[in-house]
């Protein structure tokens, strides 16, 4: 299968289930095909519990009934419902450059190129069809894809139900329902208050939804600007980022090989791949000030035919507000927002991605890819945060959606950036107001500017508290933000921080089955199930190794205690002889206790 | 003079100051023979800026100008004050039994004792005096301490008020003056809005404070069951902890040589140590059941003459919140909570610390020990928060906040624990209201169960939150939370999240000098002061470290780029050509541009 491919032919990727994980496949509603891939974590028998679902977005990659090859790329899982809608239409596509893989030279056979791209055609909308899962949903069409979402969204509701636990928190107006229904999905989707990212041209990947109403998701950008060989680098963050948990991937390759990565990339990914697009425009120009219109729409339609299910989008950082920027502490952080700025100013026009904006609807609607309209002028310090630079874009993006939404293309809102804790909630209210409650889908943000090497934490207290107050997914930040790039360690920090902010957000907002897996795994610890507690956290690996370094014997991971405090000041080991003395009755306590005898602790032959 | 000590003669511990940093003293305003230490960060002279002072718990260690020498102990700061006041005596004291240190055989030497421990006698108040900083101010007294304390909390706020930045936050009703006088210290220990944990037989700690309207402050846990060699590694943890940052470190050994290394932390501690000094009276009797009043008293005073700080006291454990555990879904997690409610049930009798409370308070007053009423019936787990367990408890620790009070006895309550972003507000609310504005003194609280491996992430969140709504103190939380006993790296992980997070808050609280630090160093980072954005970081060493993994040259920390984005695309960069751009005029910004030449991004001659 790796014929034609320079990579190291034993390239890789990480695969196998997590610890006492099984992979399940749960059956659509409606869609009698439709078959949504869940986790469940099997318990210690002594639990007598019943197995524990979580939310899978690792895709075949902990299945070991599959089979990877990612010379092959992914089954197509999508492909029938696409073809099944019979409004697109296999073309001949553009031919790839030299310049798309970054200046190469012409005619220089690209060895890393993916081997089944030069066999697949791309679709797009045949003329006059709007394809974009809103336009589904606006006609009141009910997609496989949202029948999908629906099944997927519900997980645990049922179990929550059954246990009588009682909805508890804030939502700060969100609607999430005690049921999800694949209506439910398609009305929000209508509305424009949440997205499915789900190109034409990416039927590998399991359908998700990103909207308020829902589980609040995490993105997690991945790419490279160095040589050839990062490409099987790039290909394992991805699958390593979606193992832990991330929702979707951002490829912000800004090198060489730029087009070949994301083949292989996308081919090889179960969850909507984001870009910057003018990232790869200004590659092939080289600098800001010549991009161009017709250079930005050709890579636009480059990057629809390989199937980027969502594109950040830097139409809001208009030649008027650039001055607005000039009296900042940090100016202008956003990548894409300085190459715009520096663009408007150099030709002291409109920024053309404003002046286009149908223009580019009318390309995104033809494969349904999602705008991501990007926050350009973010602040990138406590001092810019909230200003009125930033917050004049942010007008802009509300206009933008308007028209967006009119051409029945999936919107959501990028979001800042350094925020201290207490202009956090303003950036959402705003944000809702301004932009008729399109997703929020936010950087962070980070609460201080002092912690560079633990960003993925300065940013995981404001990433909880946004995504409380209402953002839709959370964009992380790794530990190497400001400093470096991330490697493949440096990705699960950034993701586990993003699971627990995403977790603790759904919590608070009274998501009704989020607390189903912290009590399960509350009570494993409580009753000294080890291994169960391991099992259910966001990352057994590093709890198992972390618990190993102290208490390494495997007789440990069966004690009725632990390491922290040792058997005789075990609090929970006590609580249950307090527990069971108390069940016993309160009046004849005394004398109960005595009776019992002196064997109040449990033994520490486990210990050493 | 390490005669007389066991441990490794060449037993040291990590000293020299943090990169670009010096120590400075700053005199006091109304007592001569003060001397604030602080912290001077020095910036490149290419800044044009001040030195960037930073409130420094970190003591002698990282003063080049004191030579330390572990086995004499820290110099006695406070001695001369104390003395001056008149109102203690030196005593003989309590001889040192082999059971303090945890069943030693009767008459056997402890080779590890500490050198200059014989040699010192205790001190305590006169009969009739209280010597406790409360009973100062109270009568209206301000010691040299809460001079210390002013001119320490008052860091920055000149610099602040001479930059004309504009106060900025939303305090919750704490009142946080512009300017910190020694008389505002005095009167809000007076009114128990904030203690200064400053045992008479702790003159070696430098003053601090801890209350709602002071910079947010953190405690770290350090403390070891295992055996006498740990002493070293125990004294270097407490040192590495201050290096980072925690005002406070709580000693929670439990095992042997309990007393012998409280010693020699103590002596070498410029912070102040916190115990829970029923850890130490159940190593004396082995079971819960067997405690006493007599023993408890006995281990107060053993501690008090020693120099512990503040005592972990769990009074408001009352035999009738017992059964109010019993549905929880994880009991007691409190060891100190626990240990006393089967006290309670074993003997079906009132906890003792509760009927004795009041022969507590004259002890802690004779040696101004404070108060930390501890939460034994904390949340262990979401499904626990805010239940009628916890709030039981809470109440009677208000009630014995009055009775402390009324001995001159300062008072700080201890907090959960594990609760949803949601619920932690009504923690502070209640807390405000029910104990009268003690300061408050909470762990974490965890935001979510599910993360073991990650427990100082998913604790930052909620004691960011908590630290923004009022919390005094936030007792750190290490990645080995539930797993094992932090090492040294992972007090280091614990302390600088912690310092996120107290640091977050102060910034939300709007605290007139917090943002003064991240200003300069979102200053260096637009500027391309690489050195200068690592030595004002909270962890210079592991932001170098990182920036090194990708680019090591020496000459990239000059580059004005860095490895995420490289030359071309580096956002700070176009930022600064904008930016000259448009300062030029936006009316002819097109030809001055276009005049200026090809040359807009600097080279990357430094990157590979």
């Amino acid at each position: 299968m790796s014929e034609g491919s320079a990579l190291n032919p034993g390239f890789s990727v990480t695969t196998g289930p997590l610890p006492s994980s099984r992979k399940i496949h749960v059956p659509g509603v409606l869609h009698p095909t439709v078959r949504v891939a869940m986790r469940e974590v099997d318990l210690a028998p002594s639990a007598g519990e019943a197995p524990v679902r979580i939310y899978d977005a690792s895709g075949p990659y902990t299945d070991p009934a599959v089979k990877v090859d990612v010379h092959a790329g992914l089954t197509a899982l999508r492909r029938d419902w696409i073809a099944a809608r019979g409004d697109v239409e296999a073309y001949e596509g553009r031919p790839i450059r030299p310049e798309d893989d970054g200046g190469k030279a012409e005619g220089a056979a690209n060895l890393a190129e993916f081997p089944q791209s030069s066999r697949r055609l791309p679709l797009r909308a045949k003329a006059g069809q709007a394809v974009t899962q809103m336009a589904y949903a606006k006609r009141g069409i009910i997609t496989p894809e949202m029948d999908y979402i629906a099944v997927r969204e519900n997980l645990g509701r049922d179990a929550a139900r059954a246990s009588g636990q009682v909805r508890c928190g804030e939502s700060f107006g969100a609607s999430v329902p005690d049921h999800v229904t694949a209506e439910f999905v398609r009305d929000e989707v209508a509305r424009g208050r949440a997205v499915i990212p789900a190109n034409i041209n990416h039927p590998e990947a399991e359908p998700m939804i990103i909207g308020r109403n829902f589980l609040v998701k995490i993105n997690a950008n991945i790419g490279n600007s160095a040589v050839s060989s990062s490409i099987e680098e790039e290909v394992e963050k991805m699958v390593w980022a979606i193992r832990w948990g991330s929702d979707t991937v951002m490829d912000l390759s800004t090198g060489r090989n730029i087009h070949t990565t994301r083949e292989w990339i996308i081919r090889n990914s179960p969850v909507p791949i984001g870009t910057v697009p003018i990232y790869q425009a200004l590659e092939k120009v080289g600098k800001p000030e010549e991009l161009t219109w017709d250079i930005f729409r050709d890579t636009l339609i480059e990057q629809c035919e390989q199937g980027v299910d969502y594109f950040t989008i830097h139409a809001g950082v208009r030649l008027a507000y650039v001055p607005l920027t000039l009296k900042r502490t940090t100016g202008i952080v956003s990548r894409g927002g300085a190459i715009l700025a520096k663009w408007c100013l150099a030709h002291h026009k409109e920024n053309f991605l404003y002046t286009h904006f149908e223009d580019i609807c009318e390309i995104l609607r033809a494969y349904d890819v999602g705008f991501s309209l990007g926050d350009g002028l973010r602040p990138g310090s406590l001092a810019d945060a909230n200003d009125a630079a930033q917050f004049a874009e942010l007008e802009t993006l509300g206009e933008l959606t308007k028209i967006a939404w009119k051409h029945d293309c999936q919107v959501m809102i990028e979001g800042p950036g350094h925020v201290p804790m207490h202009k956090i909630q303003e950036n959402m209210t705003k944000q809702l107001k301004i932009c008729h409650e399109a997703p929020f889908y936010t950087l962070g943000p980070l609460t201080t500017d002092i912690a560079p090497g633990y960003d993925h934490i300065t940013s995981a207290i404001g990433a909880a508290m946004i995504g409380w107050f209402g953002t839709a997914m959370l964009c992380y930040v790794t530990p190497k933000e400001h400093l470096g790039l991330p490697d493949r360690e440096d990705v699960r920090q950034g993701v586990v921080a993003y699971k627990i902010a995403a977790h603790a957000a759904d919590l608070a907002k009274g998501h009704p089955a989020a607390r189903l897996r912290d009590d399960a795994l509350s009570r494993a610890r409580f009753e000294f199930r080890w291994r169960d507690q391991f099992n259910l956290a966001l990352d057994p690996e590093t709890a198992i190794k972390f618990h190993d370094q102290t208490l390494p014997a495997e007789g440990a991971k069966i004690a009725h205690f632990c390491s922290m405090c040792g058997p005789k000041f075990c609090s929970m080991s006590l609580t249950q002889d307090v527990k069971a003395a108390a069940e016993a009755g309160m009046a004849d306590m005394s004398e109960k206790f005595k009776e019992k005898g002196a064997e109040i602790y449990l033994k520490a032959e486990a210990a050493d």
